[in-house]
């Protein structure tokens, strides 16, 4: 998705004429090239807060928030493009999944430090195989 | 704290008044940007060495590393949106302990990769649990 | 790299008198500090695919890509530096590389969840390691 949205701003800088390391000259690509820088910008965080959620909480639990996710920031990347007020809803609808998977993360981080090891259901999907092996 | 610096972005595009995807206009509003943008940029690489120093070298030391950068980051934003001036130490204090953190990084790699295997104490805190139980 | 890279940034901004937070003022600069800005938003999506290549799929194949990639980085900033033309090369290069990352990692969790619990040859290395304690 975030190669889709490079290529985006990639198309976007030769339809308007504006090169690099320039990224002015247009409304719409201005807002292209933002929607991108935003999508990487929260990329990272989207990332550790999936994998701390999906190691520690529950990996079908985070998975779904995940590709909730990814839809909500491509719906906020189709909407940025058409107009500035388009990328309102989608970018709520991705802020709320992030502390969603936030919320995920803090309770698997909470029951692996604080419940007694004997509880066995705390323990990550990865560690099980890992022992069932 | 990224969820707040990036609240503080939009606090101060209303106002302001600058609407995206306009990211100048005002002094203050271009610092409260730029220091955002910047510790989001460092975000990643924060994190995979803290990660890496928390696995192969220390939980303890690499999370008290982590306390410190967060705390540095947050006087830098501080900082930064009072004066540009205003960043410059606590960025330094930032960017001591990401050095510091990838030195536990490295030294936790080497140990890691270059002891012998029965060299226990080496071993991650995580390897540890796991094989404890 | 990436200090190096914020370095130049540094030094750029103090051979053309560009302070905080502008990052506009001269064209070269311009163009340091968007080589630099760029190389920094592909570092998650790089270190992500990089690991989760190494772990599912094989260390060494994706050690492989990950100097590579590091190498055609390398060339893209210093290409960007001299001239906006320069960078195009090595930014093919490490597109590729990050294609072939993702196809390597893909391929690895392919593995790891479709073949048989049986079918050791699929574990990624640390797991092995991690038995042979």
């Amino acid at each position: 998705m975030l190669s889709y949205f490079a290529l985006q701003v990639i198309y976007a800088r030769r339809k308007y004429k504006i090169s690099p390391p320039e990224t002015t000259g247009h409304p719409e690509f201005e807002r292209i090239f933002r929607a991108q820088a935003n999508c990487s910008e929260y990329f990272p965080i989207f990332l550790s807060l999936l994998w701390v959620a999906g190691i520690f909480f529950h990996q079908g639990a985070a998975a779904a928030c995940g590709v909730l996710y990814l839809h909500a920031r491509f719906r906020y990347f189709q909407g940025y493009v058409q107009a500035a007020q388009g990328r309102l809803g989608p970018l709520y609808a991705s802020a709320r999944l992030l502390w969603l998977l936030m919320g995920l993360a803090v309770a698997g981080l909470l029951a692996h430090f604080l419940l007694p090891l004997s509880c066995l259901r705390a323990l990550p999907w990865s560690l099980q195989l890992l022992r069932a092996r």
